[in-house]
């Protein structure tokens, strides 16, 4: 937050500060994600980096963001929502994005000798869910005017979740079966655990959406 | 829930949609867990994946009574405990079927060579620990009458948790000293890391009924 | 709690029973990181083991602590701070001395051939975040008189896992590069993982210290 737009924000009320955080958070998600899919495509390793580093600096301001959305929470008697729902709602969207950045330095860091399709897969059910997320968050400030859109999303995100525990499921089976080299199986288990995490998290989102949904909307 | 009696449901008081709803869970966890110790005592594939089967059932039952405890919850001042401590009741519940399906699950993937007896040790101790969760699960509505059932059966948990500490750390012992085939080494670290994650999470259970019965009997 | 110290705590006013409870925390997690570091340069084996019973008997002492503070919790209203700041501070604190104590006790069982410098650095990493822990703990009875004080620990262990992830990092990196055994491969990710935790919830102590200081101070 630039310093013009915190002296504007005293004069705000409370709702108005949290909403476009949501957002923006909705959004870099939806970045962050964006990066991966075509970071795991990538088979050169310069370009690899290239791509991390804006993945790395969206992580860095996400965080940022959550610091400010919990400061703002200490005053909770102002909080449009309960206190511990916006609490678990801003944890677990930062969670997908720091489980993004984590995978995508582990490959650079594993230097995997292929990436196999199922990885991909994965990283696009990511990205959809990612695109759930951000549709949800947009909705936060209105969500009681039209709660089907959000609770569509929950309900994606939910699919999305399992889709991707059949994906990881399947990979475990035939990493298993076909992996001879104990330490590639090692980091391919490593970065596709790193990824069905993400998914588990950004159905937390999901999941969290809608209590606060029936909660108030 | 029948469409009969959730119709019944709605003129019953708060407390009595939640207590049968746990003892269910309770029953559920007995069932999960006596399946599995069959399951890993099996050789052979088929039948393994015909244990499997029920397991899972049981999981999906438990995850739609787990929404439907958290969905009642969300009317906070009607719940007859603490928001919080059901919720943290419910999900350690939830984790512990969670692991007992998840780690059945990879069993069917892994196809480890062999299972050695501590692991089918450790199946007994979270067998027995689902037996002490039932016990205080059924005894959750009238606890204050008996407290010493209830705080019998937490000490019970407590004591299987620390039996299975003892027998994943001579297990790991074992493991390094006599593997030398890595893949295998990492399948079965990774099962019966999953079976010490649930005696954890059955000591949770226990841990929080202790703080439920302190708060309220 | 010796009985006596019992017996005159039903006199004193309940901030005086929490304060000295958190003193100790703090001093023991010095303790046992500073018997860590030891335990982690040692290569003969019954000094590893001399060394592994004090951090063990830390542990329990500190187990113990964390049970009288959540039982002093559940009468909410007398607690000097908020019940979930208190909650999340004492686990994380426990959190730090349990990944001590399960790290220390993994280097017994896996019996690694050779500890890399870079987790003898970790370990200090450790250990001068016990130390910020340490101060920031004394400080809570008292931490309105000089915020900065606890601020200035905040930042370290802030500062303190931002380094411990880049040494983690730099060790993959170095591990998947030249370790060619992958059971001693798997041995040094999982001890350099606990480790990596123990800075995390390190900063997690800060993190919630902060918290508690904005609110009160």
């Amino acid at each position: 937050m630039s310093a013009l737009n915190s002296i504007f924000s005293v004069f705000l009320p409370k709702e108005d500060k949290f909403f476009p955080m949501f957002r923006r958070l909705g959004e870099a998600t939806v970045e962050a994600a964006d990066l991966f899919t075509q970071l795991i495509s990538e088979t050169e390793r310069t370009k690899q980096e290239e791509l991390y580093l804006p993945i790395k600096a969206i992580e860095t301001e996400c965080d940022n963001i959550v610091i400010n959305i919990f400061n703002e929470l200490n005053d909770a008697f102002v909080a449009p929502f309960d206190r511990e729902d916006i609490h678990e709602l801003t944890g677990a969207i930062d969670d997908v994005v720091d489980l993004i950045t984590s995978t995508s330095k582990r490959i650079l860091l594993y230097k995997p000798k292929n990436i196999p399709t199922k990885a991909l897969h994965m990283a696009e059910i990511i990205l959809e869910g990612a695109k759930c997320e951000r549709i949800g968050l947009n909705e936060l400030q209105n969500m009681s005017k039209h709660p089907e859109v959000t609770l569509e999303q929950c309900q994606k995100l939910h699919d999305l979740e399992h889709e991707g525990d059949d994906v990881y499921e399947s990979f475990l089976q035939e990493l298993f079966e076909s992996e001879t080299d104990a330490i590639e199986l090692i980091k391919m288990k490593d970065l596709m655990q790193g990824m069905e995490s993400a998914t588990d998290k950004a159905n937390s989102v999901g999941k969290t959406l809608k209590t606060i949904l029936i909660k108030y909307a």
